[in-house]
């Protein structure tokens, strides 16, 4: 955990005012920059001392086999792995011959500052060498948002006293070594020297560099560009050989002179394209950066923020560290997927290589919502993206025996990588998350092509998959037997809650999709005698009750297994995988993540307020969180259930997940479905924000801490805000036209004559849940 | 499968009569000779052609790292597996320079007989070299029952026309070179040159090495020496280096000459004895060998296995291909543990290296019955190895958090070696299967030192395993979860009638055994309060029974699952785990091997007559026999419902799973419990053999073509036959005390004075239940 006074508290930034080697590589994940093409983890400028450095294109990986001691039927034989890229972040200082290095001489003075304003991280330094010569550094890095193909980097040196020699080296460097892996299994396997050159060039202070992974045959190129801004005497050379591309600046400074250097990035890939064509490709990105210049990436950077903040910004009064937090989760969602364009948006973003640059269902279940809401763009993009790998996940399905598509568990390109098929093939639930994403994005965005296109495709596919999966029993109910659902702690169990609830709305918004768009759907195969299947399987499917205990089982007979001895679980001994037998975890009542609590949130509109509450408590006893993808959920039905100090803590514990490195892997990359999850625990916990089958509800309450929380969604080309406080909540729609919706069942029309003020009925009054011993969420302490 | 006319139909011996190079490994396995300690395969005494060379001590193995794509906790990082030892079976011939192959020049005759009464293969060939020189070769083998630590070779060249100079280089060769594993997940992964040399030394014609594995540091020591008789100028020498001693022998033999080498073979290993000791106890046996003689080796296995015969033999008439496979059957069983003392019984024996040469629950279930009743002595050595694995077994409980003792699933020395745990460490049945196995031998044997000691111990600690694993729910059942039945088609699934019934059985046969040995139990911490909870736990225990359909589900819900889709399966895509993922297989019905059915043979007395015929047929309708472990079980339980031609097909196909190559991996060594389990089908099947807490009774009956059953037990120092034909059985006791039992429900006595005879009562007629399409036992052909 990140127990560092160094960070401080700020709306709109992140701010390290010291430099503490012990969380070198945590820093570099928080100070990421991404654009959803591009990522840089937040190295130094020189490079080192570093953690973890980290260059990445989204979607560019290699293969490695997967071993097995006992080789089964299906099981993929080779995983993908995010590549660490061509590095042209690095930009070496010497000062009088000794090379800026943080570790030797005497740092001074230490900060960055990750601007969520202005989407550049800032840096400001003043060392002196060994031999005794201060300088001044200063520099700015940004990813663009806006061209998606570049980075951009201004980097100055000052002299502070008497004429100080300085040369600068900016490189490009290619399979740079990388530290071992550690034995955590979550962290992802380095690929140590992954490319071969296949092509390079300089011309001035220009240098591109042509690579290709070995196995799976990608091309990649990088390319650097230069302006520099010195003393007359200055110098500068090119020079590049096999990995290695150089530009070397050489001056010398006089006491308060400064030698600055803009440094343009530009980076692509492909599968399908030629070494010369990715070449040119980086060079024009690279002319179009130049012609743009520093001040106009920055310019542009801050008016794409500034627009992105304008429709989606979440304020909040009483809890500075949450206010900034809520703010550097929602940036590095945006930084994730702004830019992917029918890319993935990865379980780590582009800000390291934990779970080998793998994306998961987290990105349907939990950032999608968000930018549905927010950027509604880059959730369309994200799901072309899994519409694009339909076929793969066809072939799968075949594979499998089964019908329409199987999405893979974890992925890069769209090749299943999962080496464990319980938790992975199993885990047939990630279909209806991305079934669900979809009815999400057409019913706020009401983006007809891709409904009528991508949309009514995975539709379609999907419920062929439900409806080959289950089968009905003697009784004529809809069984689905044999999955794992969201919780990590069960797996091949009988008629998950979460699972079978969200097959049913994903096999009931197929046949709505295929009646609504007949023509589109015949040319899919899809006529009314498929859709009467489906219709039946959703109306058959089994929802398990446990009568007797009067909550709903995770899954079939669930609630009849032993309820872990959470007594007798010391602190030390979480996560429990790593300390348990999976053997023993599966047999038990011990929850990793929000399972049925999830149904309760996405599905809601399956359950009584009753039903919810009684379960709630129920699976609050059970869950121990070693999974990111729990606090968040927790939060938002802590909040509908009336839990509200509760939900502000699971709130909290979402926020902080990375800030605080609260899982210790913050090294690997930061969580960003946790981060997202942070808006949605403020926006569906504190907002009560429901979008059941395309209706936009809201049933606000805040804890006693919060004084105020206002956020603003985009929706069907309309802007609503919503500032809600203890007693009232308040609904503006600053543009579009007006919307009917409800205020805790109150029907509620907003327009942008005046806003909407209605009041909060207080809460029903309930015990409050227990949990596992020692695993309650951490209560937020007093303001500091 | 062997479709091979070369193998004739013989009562008491498997004869070759040509040489099929497409059966060779088949041969090589169906023609190894062992005595539970060393295993010699079949393979030619000049050693090519081979399928496999084979040459193995039991317990002698080598440590290989077990990968994991995803590693999880409590999965082994190593596995143990059988190695290959040096091979002293080996004798070249040269005639007239040209090495004796048969691949080349031309095999005029070719014999080989394994001889079930004499315990050795015999060979005769005649040979004509390439430069057309004709030589006749005869050999005998054998591995001695008598001395644990000793093989003979007769080896006799004989020259046809003319002066034909002949060299004899009789050989011992550690790491000799093998074939590539196949892709079969089943086979072995060869471990190429897994010895390293410690020592060697000669001495005349003695000479002995002495190696160790690489990694798990065990040493052994190969010896040989020889008795040579040839004509005058018949001539010796010695020589040897590193992985190779040879004794080189030359003579040139006038036709009717003959050059006889009688070569003596001495193994020994230890993972705590020094080089030396071995090289000593290895010379000694050679020394004792020699002292013998070749002819007293000879007659010493004859009256061991006339001895055996005497009191074990099954006489079958009417079918001579099963009457063979039966005796040869049996034999494979004694040869796998007749002299283990105190190692395990592998899956394949010591007849090659398939799983690695592990042993699972196969030992206790299959093997154990058959060697209680047939060989006693074996199953108690068999039984105290387990008991020296306790303490592995105890670490194992604790590691996975439970109490007692954990068995693995598959293993050489104790050490868990399972890399895929669903089907390995929640297989806990193993455990009940050891504590049953104990049971029936106490019972048979009255061996009360070991009742007393290890018996006791083995009962305490598996039941306290029980204890630990399951749990009373809230109405008071004691319930099982998450664990994996006998059946591999099926895995973590609650309440496994198999397992809970064996698991009653065992916690109930703990209780008493600590009430009739109070001191030794108190000496173990148990005692009162402990033997009342066990009682408690097996009273309440939890037998799942669906009420709709009359049958015992498998495990909970199992009968509620989706039925395969067995029509629309091919052929060609048995066996299932080849060509479905687990995934699909676990989640529908369809089952790989009697797991209800075998819980009706073991547990008879936990179901009632109309039960098992109900259950019978709804399993038959399920059961596809991709597993060897099933034919038999089916077969007893098909003859108790009256099904006897469809016992009579089950019978046939678990005795001739290796003479016909049925699963088409005999190459990599017998299955030895299929093997038993043809005694299984005889005894407990036609015989109606049950021994239900330690109670023998009978219910014999015959199918038609079979005219006559007699078969011999050992019984607490009795031995009885019995004779069963198709309208009346016969009771004799050849000694002991007489013997109150039970015949179809009717109590008898069998006394020395005269046999008993029972009329045999009609089986009740029903419907003969149908397997899966395509799935059908081959029904027997009419004698040939």
């Amino acid at each position: 955990m990140i127990q560092h006074p160094a960070f401080t508290a700020e709306p709109w930034s992140v701010r390290e005012t010291a430099l503490h080697p012990d969380v070198l590589s945590q820093a570099e994940s928080l100070f990421a920059l991404a654009n959803g093409h591009i990522g840089l983890r937040g190295n130094l400028d020189e490079g080192e001392p570093s953690g973890l450095p980290g260059t990445y294109l989204n979607g560019f990986h290699e293969l490695r086999p997967l071993p097995y001691a006992e080789p089964r039927y299906g099981d993929p034989q080779s995983g993908q792995a995010l590549v660490n890229v061509t590095n042209g972040k690095l930009i070496r200082l010497l000062v009088d011959d000794e090379p800026f290095d943080v570790r030797y001489g005497q740092l001074r003075a230490h900060e960055r500052l990750l601007d969520l304003r202005a989407g550049v991280l800032r840096r400001r330094a003043e060392w002196v060498s060994p031999t005794g010569r201060p300088v001044r550094v200063r520099s700015a890095r940004l990813v663009s948002f806006v061209q998606r193909a570049v980075a951009a980097i201004c980097y100055e040196v000052e002299a502070v006293q008497g004429p100080t020699p300085v040369v600068v080296q900016s490189e490009l460097v290619a399979n740079e070594s990388l530290p071992g892996i550690h034995g955590d299994p979550r962290a992802a396997a380095a690929l140590s020297s992954p490319l071969r050159l296949v092509a390079a060039g300089a011309h001035g202070t220009r240098v591109v560099l042509v690579h290709a992974t070995r196995v799976s045959g990608l091309q990649m190129s990088a390319g650097m560009d230069h302006v520099v801004d010195g003393p007359a005497d200055t110098e500068t050379g090119t020079e590049g050989a096999g990995d290695l591309g150089r530009v070397l600046i050489t001056a010398t400074l006089e006491p308060g002179q400064r030698l600055r250097l803009v440094k343009f990035l530009a980076y692509g890939w492909s599968s399908q394209r030629s070494a010369e064509a990715l070449r040119d490709q980086v060079s024009a990105a690279l002319a179009e950066a130049r012609h743009a210049g520093w001040d106009g990436l920055l310019q542009a950077q801050r008016e794409y923020l500034d627009d992105f903040w304008a429709h989606a910004d979440v304020e909040l009064d009483g809890d500075l560290e949450l206010q900034q937090a809520v703010r550097f989760g929602m940036f590095h969602v945006l930084q994730s997927g702004a830019r992917a364009e029918q890319r993935a948006v990865p379980a780590k973003g582009l800000t390291g290589t934990g779970y080998d640059g793998h994306t998961f269902w987290d990105t349907e279940t939990f950032v999608l919502p968000v930018l549905t809401y927010t950027s509604p763009q880059a959730a369309g993009d994200a799901l072309r993206w899994r519409h694009a790998t339909l076929d793969l996940a066809r072939e799968r399905a075949r594979q499998l025996g089964l019908a329409g598509a199987a999405f893979p568990w974890r992925t890069i390109g769209g090749q299943g990588s999962s080496a464990y098929w319980p938790a992975g093939t199993a885990a047939f639930h990630v279909n209806a998350d991305i079934a669900d994403a979809v009815l999400r994005y057409q019913a706020a965005t009401g983006d007809e092509a891709f409904e009528r296109g991508p949309g009514l495709e995975l539709l379609i596919e999907t419920a062929r998959l439900w409806c080959s999966l289950g089968h009905h029993d003697s009784s004529g109910r809809f069984r689905i037997d044999g999955v794992t659902g969201p919780d990590e702690y069960s797996a091949i169990a009988d008629n998950n809650v979460y699972t079978n609830l969200m097959a049913q709305r994903n096999l009931r918004a197929a046949a709505d999709a295929v009646m609504r768009h007949p023509g589109h759907a015949a040319a899919l195969g899809a006529g009314h005698e498929e859709t009467a299947r489906w219709r039946d399987a959703a109306e058959a499917m089994l929802i398990p009750y446990d009568e007797r205990r009067g909550v709903h089982p995770q899954a079939e007979r669930f609630t009849e297994h032993q309820v872990w001895d959470f007594t007798g679980t010391g602190a030390d001994r979480y996560p429990l995988m790593l300390h348990f037998p999976y053997f023993q975890l599966y047999r038990k009542q011990v929850v990793k993540q929000a399972d049925l609590v999830l149904a309760m949130h996405l599905r809601g509109d399956a359950f009584t307020c009753e039903q919810k509450a009684r379960n709630f408590d129920y699976y609050e006893r059970l869950t121990v969180r070693d999974s990111s993808l729990s606090a968040c959920t927790q939060a938002v039905i802590a909040a509908e259930a009336g839990h509200l100090e509760l939900a502000y803590a699971y709130f909290a514990e979402a926020a902080l997940i990375d800030l605080e490195d609260r899982e210790c892997n913050t090294r690997d990359g930061l969580h960003i479905a946790s981060l997202a999850g942070t808006w949605i625990a403020a926006v569906a916990g504190f907002g009560g924000l429901r979008d059941h089958d395309g209706t936009l509800t809201f049933a606000p309450r805040l804890p006693e801490r919060i004084t105020s929380l206002t956020f603003r969604l985009t929706y069907r080309r309309r802007c609503i805000e919503v500032t809600i406080g203890h007693d009232r909540a308040a609904y503006r729609l600053l543009h579009g036209e007006p919307l009917a919706t409800r205020h805790h069942g109150q029907p509620i029309t907003v327009s942008r004559e005046k806003p909407v003020e209605c009041p909060i009925p207080p809460a029903t009054a309930r015990e409050p849940p227990a949990q596992p011993a020692g695993r309650a969420p951490a209560r937020r302490k007093p303001p500091r």
